[in-house]
């Protein structure tokens, strides 16, 4: 009955939808993090992080991850990713990544210019790197002909919605700290592993022993606020000291050069800080990501009511990717903007947001149930 | 009597002022901007500048500079500055500035890193550069073993606080023309040099032959935006067509591309966009510029009346530069916290805001009164 | 009877062979080469290429590829490849090439960080990159997250020793221009290949519609020496014109500066201009191809006769790429230096050169043999 | 009576001077150079220096410099000096050095290209650096809008024929080893300066204080061939260590990854390798650079006699610089190409090699003479 089906999109489009599934980066900011900028807004600070709202954000971060740990604030996510790979890597050096991962595919090849660095793409079959995939990346070894592997990096949750267990992300730092490398994670949603782990922020990431997290809360709520933080080698008695000390020593204070030269040290510090503040000082990093992993269960439970449409990866986090008659996706997506992941496949993918609400679900998925049918 | 001062000092450092003369950018947000930011706060859009508010900003600058513009928001200045830059040259080209360029001095080599050319930097009397200097590094053209001068950089208005005359930015947009250059405008204060100068933002940069201008809001009382803003050669009647085309085919096409590369596509654009309308909408950028210019002259006036401070420059915009007796800067950063701008001659840089009151100017300078003396 | 075999080894490596079949470049410099060094080292000429003897080597070049071509000697075939794709692309642009490329595995990424680009590495059966390869990563054109494929790059003849068929040349220069790309050919065994083919340099080049081509000497017999070739775009009448015009207005007026900036203006050039005269001006670059492809032929033939032997390409150049018993390897090694291609697979490369013997093939085959048996 | 000049002019014209003064890479290869070149024209031996012709070549540097150096050959001296700095440097650092310096002005923007580092351009009196002006350089020291210096560069002999004495080598590198600094010598002509200082090539480098040094041996008489030289750390008994050790561990492991990605690393390296043989093995290089070093005293002398000749530095090695009537320079360039160095001053610059004659320069001063007159 498409005749019928469109007749009811053209009702619809009336009516446009308020809220999409295309991005979690499509949703606004959170009420608390608006009030807490705004609450910043008072007098003269210092600029560029010297000023006590950075120092509180810092705190924050220090709260959650440790004393002993670095971070830094930058614009966006892409920043984060290409300057936490900066800090360990020589320009004839190679990250290996999975072939979805966001620094490969979506940054317009900016972690190679940045760095210098090739990016070694590799095969997954659910987003996640594995210790057998990496060590079949891992050869020429000091060969001055071939570039010479010094990070892995994982995004958690991954770019299809899957999360890395504690013992996954542990095998691989462990698999790079023994042979010289760094573990990096682009944490762009890594509140939503959090959330999906149910571990600390710390627990899944520093105690797991990755060694440079891109922090992402813009996705979380935020305006515009990432954060690049480094944890300190890890020394257990009895355990061997696996990082290589050499390179981190000074290396924070190399950072904030390779901040401010690549673009990406605000004036006005003080209103990237508040962000971080409001969602970290209480629950709210949390509570948002709960919300919005709930929400994609919720999505995920009622697509599959719907035959024609196939979940195709776990739901672990707050996005789902579905498989869906390749005729539907013009109608849907006239209504609800979103993009097609995977066009041979006709895999799409759905997000949702810190303000997804379940009416937006269940609207959403009678229009998609109408437009497949 | 030192002795005294120190007493009084003591006082003061009680009843801590709320705003400095540091810089600017220690200035907060202006209370329209805020409103504009959290007035778009509504409801998902689409993501990275496909959005109508950022439409909508966009149309702002088209009522500004013209229609055929072409405009892109980033991030911060430094990133406006080495994207324009970017845009206009090839590696192995270079940059004529300033010895005291913001691109030259205090980007900590981005532009260099980010270009891959050289900065030519020329000594100046007053911040501005001239055609005699220009065309004493204009040389070794087409010689493989030199770099090529391909872009004049200026800032307006400039790092000591003087405003280029119109006449002045047309002998350099001439002279770069006539060889195949560029002119660029570093305008983190272009609001202060039109307010200064009478004209309108177009007039200023566009009709003056400027090829690309760095438009600075952070300092005109945004949170943080800024925008590069390229204009279309200029064809006239009579008029030979100086400007070099052929780069200019597919430029802005480019320059997305660069943008993202160079790590300053925000994903919630909409943010950055709404704070250009709240400035650009009206004539808050105007009003904005015109209190703090005000203000500098008040500064002037009121540090006039004391005999130990001598100031250096004109004060054409925002900034006072004065040299004051070496031993009362660290008396009145105590209090005031202020940049030194030359060390040997013990000049310092006092700039006021959009938020400067006069009250201010008053207690700053009564301060400083009793620390020289 | 491995404990025979190795008496024999030992027996064998008290005559230890002149020549190895490790590499093309293991070999010396053809005496005419030699020669031809000898005899411009005559009094003093102007540096970096403005001599008559350079002169007259790119007389030879026009020769062969014709007037309107513009040639550029570098040092060697790295440079020539990096300084190719940098001259037809900006940094967010991107490389389609073979996963076997030398520039993708062999140039320790060089490539990536002197043009900022992505490498797109394509999987291939023989070696050969085909038009439907490439199609699969011909996407995301215009999308500002996406690096932009600007050049596709096939090695001739391939790595693996085969070579393109002159319409598979032809089919990717046509897709190519059809979407504003260029064909870079990385021609270090580029007179083989033309050898293979029966075919004239230009032919098998610039009339099957490359754009740019890394001409290769030094395996070829030269010392060092190594040229970036670039072709016009074809303009047929009937024919529409496929190549982008814009970039090519000028290319060869930067490319001088590229070189230079890319540190491979050689001061006394004439060394290695007089090395192309002596193989361009007459027909030494032929026979050297020609004698090196039949030694393969020879090898091949010889190598067939062993049983635990497979060869896994087609022998169309001067490689032979053999699968051989594990065991043997290291033998063979020990005495003949060579290199593994695929560890897994057990596959190594043995290469003919100029200078290599019908005697020399003999001698290593028989010591293979003994070694797999 | 410049009537009769152009009359003799015309009639030397027909015998064209074999050599000129243009510059010591004018000059050809020595014939010892040749004959060790053909010498190692023999069979095949591993490429890129894993032969014995590069053993050799590299025990050759060790009984110049120290069994503890480090030496990698390159193909020219523009690449001796970038991979020398970037050796050195993140990209977020400077370096220190004259204006007149190679680096700065005749490599096309190569070393800032390379590095990503700001060169730091500084004007000396006589071409050398000293304490003090590097002294103005130094500050911003730990600011991140500011680049921070970390290696000076001079050049010895310098660009304008002087030789840093002993002791100001050495209150340059104590100067740098107290900041953590380095000192990098740019020896294009280091044979030259140590002929002209009468020490040996490692008195006059390492046991100043030097910690990497480009070792020119082209303009000395090869062909082309450059070396960097990394020197360790100098402990003495009861002195400080001001060497940064941290960057130095490892240094030597990164830096061949740095020659390959800089596009450095010859195939047949054995043929280069030979070049710095045939110098060093025996005093070759120290007999050229004595020769052309007294050619320029003669020339000294002999243009002393002409008043309309001035010369303007001290010779202390192989260049002399004269200022001469301005209409007399295209006259004298008709029939001796050489390079105006200071087009105002009316400077020019004439260079000995190791194979000007006596008979050259007379007949170059005669004919100097009657053009000036």
């Amino acid at each position: 009955m498409p005749a019928q089906a469109n007749l009811v999109m053209l009702n619809c489009s009336l009516m446009k939808p308020v809220r999409s599934f295309a991005s979690d980066n499509n949703a606004g900011v959170h009420p608390a993090v608006l009030r807490a900028i705004a609450a910043v807004n008072r007098g003269h600070v210092v600029g560029y992080g010297d000023d006590p709202y950075t120092e509180s954000a810092v705190r924050n971060f220090n709260r959650h991850f440790g004393q002993d740990i670095k971070v830094f604030f930058v614009f966006n996510g892409t920043a984060a990713n290409c300057l936490s790979l900066k800090a360990f890597t020589s320009s004839y050096e190679a990250v290996i990544c999975a072939e979805a991962a966001h620094i490969y595919v979506d940054e317009c090849g900016a972690p190679e210019r940045f760095t210098g660095c090739k990016l070694i793409p590799l095969p997954t079959e659910n987003g996640k790197l594995t210790v057998d995939a990496v060590r079949s990346a891992y050869h020429g070894i000091g060969d001055q002909h071939h570039v010479q592997p010094r990070v892995i990096s994982i995004t958690q949750a991954t770019e299809v919605g899957t999360v890395y267990k504690p013992d996954e992300v542990q095998q691989l730092a462990r698999f790079a700290h023994e042979r010289g490398m760094y573990l990096h994670v682009d944490g762009a949603r890594i509140a939503n592993a959090a959330a999906s782990l149910g571990l600390s922020l710390r627990h899944c990431t520093r105690d797991l022993g990755v060694d440079v997290l891109s922090f992402g809360a813009t996705k979380n709520g935020a305006m515009g606020a990432e954060a690049v933080v480094f944890f300190p080698k890890q020394k257990k008695p009895g355990v061997p000291d696996f990082s290589p000390a050499l390179r981190e020593v000074g290396l924070s204070d190399a950072f904030k050069f390779h901040r401010k030269q690549g673009m990406q040290l605000a004036s006005k510090m003080r209103y990237i800080s508040a962000q971080f503040e409001a969602l970290l000082k209480g629950d709210l990093w949390l509570r948002n990501a709960r919300h919005s992993n709930r929400m994609a269960q919720l999505l995920k439970r009622e697509l599959n009511k719907i035959p024609q449409v196939k979940i195709v990866y776990e739901v672990e986090a707050n996005g789902v990717f579905a498989q869906i008659p390749r005729y539907a996706i013009a109608t849907i997506q006239k209504r609800y903007f979103f993009y097609v992941w995977d066009e041979k496949q006709s895999v799409v993918r759905w997000m949702c947001s810190w303000d997804t609400t379940e009416a937006d679900v269940k609207q959403f998925t009678n229009f998609v149930r109408r437009a497949v049918s």
